[in-house]
């Protein structure tokens, strides 16, 4: 336990201006106040701004070995490289890190950490450090985990609708600008037209946006899987603790500004009703079950986009396999797909620190 | 035969001015001519209006009884009830009728044909009708049966990605509209701002579509189904001859004007490999196999609209399943999904004419 007074412990946010970030700040002056000091870190370019905390106007400093003394818990929203060169730094001195990168997710010295579906697994750290998983693996794994938990999973096949905002603020930049380029126009009905209009403009991704949907996300792996695919699969499998599970992924980006989908088709170890289904889902928290077609209730990322839970819905048991159901799925993919998972994990962290 | 004095037969277009009717015409303009008179045929409403046809203007006939006389093979594309009423009519009066829409489909004295899978079904057609297959069936189908051919399939899970102008006019005029509103705006980042800008402007869709994804197409049925994702169980199954082939379909409508994209896991009756795949996929009629993520190619909409084939990409081995392929695949649902495939069901009847 550090050098708060109050007795509560200290906090540093690192990497508090990105896109990710001001989501943080955000729940960090929403969420009930558990934090003593919080030290709001960034790049050496940001720092000096100051940003809006918890009602007051806190000062960001630049990353440096010193910004961890005194801190108990450090949440990282960082560049994968960022992370794995500052976390071990922050470790080794006695800080907590949760790690929002994909640094150190496989790692088996680091748990990785979905706090409605393995909590308990936060508390073993050999390195001092928690991983919060990817946003794609966060969209669908709340509903999932809960699911799992009753009927015991034995297949996931995953298809991803990601927003832009997953790229970052580079993404968000670059379907505007398609956006307005399309508008009022005649594109989208003859070979190339959208590519040829859109141009180079295609920001971080490798096709035109706007009008179009673009099956890539993240960088090239082996026998033509995309990075972003195999971390769903290799992600799920850790947090679920089924290290053999079966799991197809493809992962698509769509013109949705903030709010991952996803269709699952999941296969259970043996039959499966949707009553009881219902019934899991509607009491698992984390989730919010919004499911009748009839009424025309269904998600979508209008509905999710800026809201906490996982929302299920589209919920169908398999028509040709009694072990299996079907589920569509949309999750806020910058809060509980990132800054909501880290400060739960943070949360969770503190609670050792105050229960101590 | 017919009344052509040239030998060739009479073909009728019925509902010649809607959207999949504008794109039969261009098709027919540019295929090998094999008819003799081409007539064009929609409701009364329309009657008198010219459209160009073959470099030159025909003018439209009102639907009744009188125009099928000497008519050998009728298209239609009209709503489902009628083609439930003239269909039947056509076909007494001794025409040919190819229908794309759904009223015939499941029959079982009427053959569902997709001419690169199973042209052999069009000859045998007890009622003289011949259904075209749905548009998201037909995304994927003519790679999927060339698959099923080499490996014989065991399993499909399906989710697709559809464009608006599967809602016809309407759709596309709906998302023009939405994207005016939302276009140079914030919108899309917090609960609920892109419904509250749409209003009531959502056209054929029961959500906002600019901005957002919507797991719905068509009308519910029984257990949470869409009547979408039931046709395209139910006629994958029986186009390629699999009654009992399991099928999991969740469709998804996406802000694209043309072209309906979907991810597909196949299983197959025995392990699978990508290179047999790629050597399948590369030579199969009405495919294209464009798949080279080192290289940034796969497959979108903006490359796939206004085109014929079926695009192919993603081609992946299952990780946990030597037996199951990855693919994602794109195909204008207004060609190959609609008009198209209509034109070459009839072209494989004329060429019966031709032949006798």
């Amino acid at each position: 336990m550090a050098s708060n007074p109050a007795g509560r412990p200290t906090l540093a946010v690192v990497g508090a201006t990105g896109s990710v970030g001001a989501v943080l700040l955000q729940i960090l002056s929403q969420h009930a106040d558990i934090w003593g000091e919080i030290r709001l870190v960034a790049s050496a370019r940001s720092a000096g701004r100051k940003l809006t905390l918890r009602g007051a106007e806190v000062e960001v400093v630049a990353l440096e070995e010193s910004v961890f003394d005194g801190v108990d818990v450090a949440m990282f929203d960082v560049p994968d490289e960022v992370a794995a060169e500052w976390a071990p730094v922050a470790a080794s001195k006695g800080v907590v890190v949760v790690d929002n990168s994909a640094a150190f997710r496989m790692d088996p010295d680091v748990p990785l950490v979905v706090p409605e579906v393995n909590p308990h697994a936060a508390r073993v750290r050999p390195r001092g450090i928690i991983s919060s998983a990817n946003c794609t693996t966060l969209s669908m794994i709340v509903a999932v985990g809960a699911l799992h938990a009753e009927f015991g999973l034995s297949e996931l096949v995953v298809s991803s609708y990601q927003a832009v905002s997953g790229a970052g603020r580079a993404g968000v930049e670059t379907l505007r600008a398609q956006l307005s380029l399309v508008a009022g126009t005649e594109l989208g009905t003859s070979p190339g037209d959208v590519r040829r209009a859109v141009g180079e403009q295609t920001g971080p991704f490798p096709e035109p946006v706007a009008l179009n949907v673009v099956p890539w996300a993240g960088s090239l792996r082996e026998d033509g899987w995309s990075s972003e695919e195999m971390k769903v699969r290799d992600e799920t499998r850790k947090i679920l603790g089924l290290p053999d599970l079966k799991v197809a992924v493809t992962c698509v980006r769509v013109p949705v500004v903030t709010t991952h989908s996803a269709t699952v088709h999941a296969r259970f170890q043996s039959e499966v009703t949707v009553d009881k289904a219902r019934e899991i889902l509607a009491t698992a928290p984390g989730v919010v079950l919004f499911d009748n077609p009839a009424a025309g209730e269904f998600p979508t990322p209008a509905d999710a986009v800026g809201t906490d839970p996982t929302w299920v819905g589209r919920l169908r048991r398999s028509l040709d396999d009694p072990a299996g159901l079907e589920l569509f799925v949309c999750g806020d993919n910058l809060r509980k797909g990132a800054a909501l998972n880290t400060a739960q994990i943070a949360e969770l962290v503190a609670a050792e620190f105050i229960g101590a």
